[in-house]
């Protein structure tokens, strides 16, 4: 290997490890709500829309870290809003935050009404994923500088839900969860 | 409409609305991973199988409430072990908790080894479904009796997890959410 | 490879060959009839209810054998009780008979009416699977012990199934199959 | 309605009624192996081939019947010959003989090899449809009358087959069944 | 009917019928390519591109019309580049020209390479759709100004595009297609 | 390898590489419009129809030339005749044309009425294909002879198709398009 090819080696590293933007990682998936995805009140199901939104989140977290990508939380998601059969729905995913090895993947999920022309939002939830090598091993991200002032807001509140994650699945204490434990005290 | 029918209607309607046990709605649902339904890595998609959970749910919900159900929300899901083409995948369902006109759902997954037969316990998820009419308005359900240990201790936590909910989607202050304060405090 | 591999190996073998009961092949596939699955009475598809069949049985049939399972064959399936739209569908499949290499499955179809719950029988199927290695050549199973009123039936008509499949194959002449004939004369 | 509405009524009414011939039903439903329709070892699953058995056997029934068409019974299938991803697959289905209101569908399923072009047949099925009006109930359908040597073999061997299923359904005491007992006596 | 019922029922017709730019119609479609759709190269199935650009197109034509919209006809389309399993592809569909009441839509389609990010064009596709009415009859659409070059560009040739479409389907003699014949003579 | 073996090849090889007939490659696809297949208007929509096409299309290719083939392109597409839910529709390819390494298929589509039974052309198509190795690099294709009046007229077509084929592709002056520009002065 040739000192030029070291060279754009670590080159492809240092930039690929650069911190970058939640716009950066943005995925549009806009698609139809087609008649074998909906329930019996012609309704959009739950279980295909969170399908829809693994997928979009899992391209954000791609695009991030340019490396394979796994599933590793979904955080509470509410469906207040019904998406009738025939709809256009789209769906936005973009990093919201990163720790180590995953990333946190803020999703919104707008509907258009098509006589209208106006869009209203129908979902939104958050994902977790890790980035793997082709084994199967957590690899680092780069970190994220959020822009906007909705982008640093769900920065911020990313730490609360990493320990609220934690605190559920018994990994860290509740009088530890310092940040989430002052919502409440 | 004579007596008897009337009879008949009222015995239906006291009978769908008695208290029933979480095994009366247990929905199991054993199936194979398929080629289309796996991720690079080769593993069952985290999409794929939060839609399976969802229609388990549902039939879970739908069996409880005799009542068109639809998914309202879905609680924190870890996804800590990768389910490899080719596996049988066993989803279990059951009501663990009922409000007004909504129905907590718990969710156990299997795998199970080919080879040794031994079953392995893949993931758990909570989602809540609402009872509508065929209008899509909530109607009430019936009550429900845990009876194994661990049923007991599903219903308990069903109370926070209700707060936690309300809280993350603003609609209880954190101060007000007593049961979920009582953890961190 | 030490004594104690040497010994677990055998051990395994041993146990994996034991005699087994139709119980422990059981597999519940419990699952909606969604749109795209029904024909233009709006019913459940047969061929899709035959391909539902088949993936409990051969759940049922690896879970017996703990092999690779592939469909040899299919007996006589009714299709008596049409399945709407919307309805929760029950596969219930378990290893009836084994013979050599191949095992037959017994199948239970039922359905269930949302707003009493009472639960019907739509169909029963009689699917064949063989065990084969990872090239495809066949290999021996289990034996299997039928414990209840009605498995021990449908073992003893296995044998009458399997003459009649061989006739049906023309490799058994008609006045061979004593158990079948033992029905005609 | 005008004389000549009622003619043409008529007309159409006898020629719908009209004795056909088998290969005035023929379907041939030639299609690729996909990577979603394989089981473990990369071979078409069964029950994949059984849906597209019924769906290319209800379009032979449909053309015979001109009527809306539902799978009433498939007979014994055997699976001796696996057809592995991206394999072409020719489904060909034709009525082989009629009763009042059913239809006994011969279907005959070939593959080919891509780099000599010889076709090999891989199944044969036969399925049994039922004619229906758009309430469900049965109503007649013509008559069929064999051409070649085999249709005429096939349409000779369907007696039998009815009087088997009749059997194995109960619903015919095996020694009332002569065609058939003639085969084992 | 009241007056303002009226009031508002004028304006949004007028606005609905108001000159728009192909950035309004901007449909991006961002999906990974699953095992289910890929051919024998394990690239994906030219087919599936066609019917990812169908749907695209149509939810284009839809936001441009605020319409049903139907397919009418689909252009030239060259597939130059190949795209393997798991790529992230991005279809962006807008509408380029409209005429009474068709609308043609040109199509984008770029896949991006997961380790350098970079972002390369795989095809593009022109594909014209019909605005219609509830029961399938052709309505008027909004006229469209093109805004950047590209855009400006694509208005020009979409003439030519449509005269060509008419002589290739019968309907114009290919004398009388002005704009094409310019480009031979 | 034998002096048999190398005979063996070269017949092969040899015959493999004849001249054919448009017969000899016909593919037939007949099946149903399911209810995921079809638009708001309950018709089936144009993605789909393209994507069936295209299989039957690459059937027909590939019967032809023996190989593993890629669409190259599709040419312009129009959709007359919409095509109702629950329709028998018929795919029927052949191989048009072949130039060195790629093949122009013709496709024709039908619908059938189900009560009269009668036959309607609903579009037609051309596809491109090329013929690859196992590593994707274009081979040589056999020549074809068309034998009815239709195939001739296609067989002479096909050399203009090809000609605008590349002058929209701009690997092509019009000028020097003879076969093309003929029609236009």
């Amino acid at each position: 290997m040739g000192f030029f090819m070291i060279l754009h080696y670590l080159c492809q590293k240092y930039y690929s490890m650069q911190a970058k933007h939640p716009s950066d990682s943005m995925c549009i998936m806009t698609d139809l709500v087609l008649p074998g995805e909906t329930n019996p009140l012609n309704n959009l199901f739950g279980g295909e829309l969170l399908a829809r939104m693994d997928r979009a989140a899992s391209i954000a977290a791609r695009r991030h870290s340019r490396r394979i990508v796994v599933t590793a939380s979904v955080n509470h998601v509410a469906f207040n809003r019904s998406i009738p059969l025939g709809s256009v729905v789209t769906v936005e995913a973009k990093v919201s935050r990163t720790f180590k090895t995953s990333m946190e993947i803020f999703i919104d999920v707008w509907t258009e009404d098509r006589e209208s022309g106006t869009r209203a939002k129908a979902n939104e939830a958050i994902y977790t994923f890790v980035a793997v090598d082709e084994t199967g091993r957590p690899v680092e991200v780069p970190a994220i500088e959020p822009e906007t002032e909705i982008e640093k807001q769900r920065f911020e509140a990313a730490l609360r839900r990493k320990q609220l994650s934690l605190v559920l699945a018994g990994k860290l204490s509740p009088h530890d969860a310092t940040e989430l434990k002052a919502l409440f005290v």
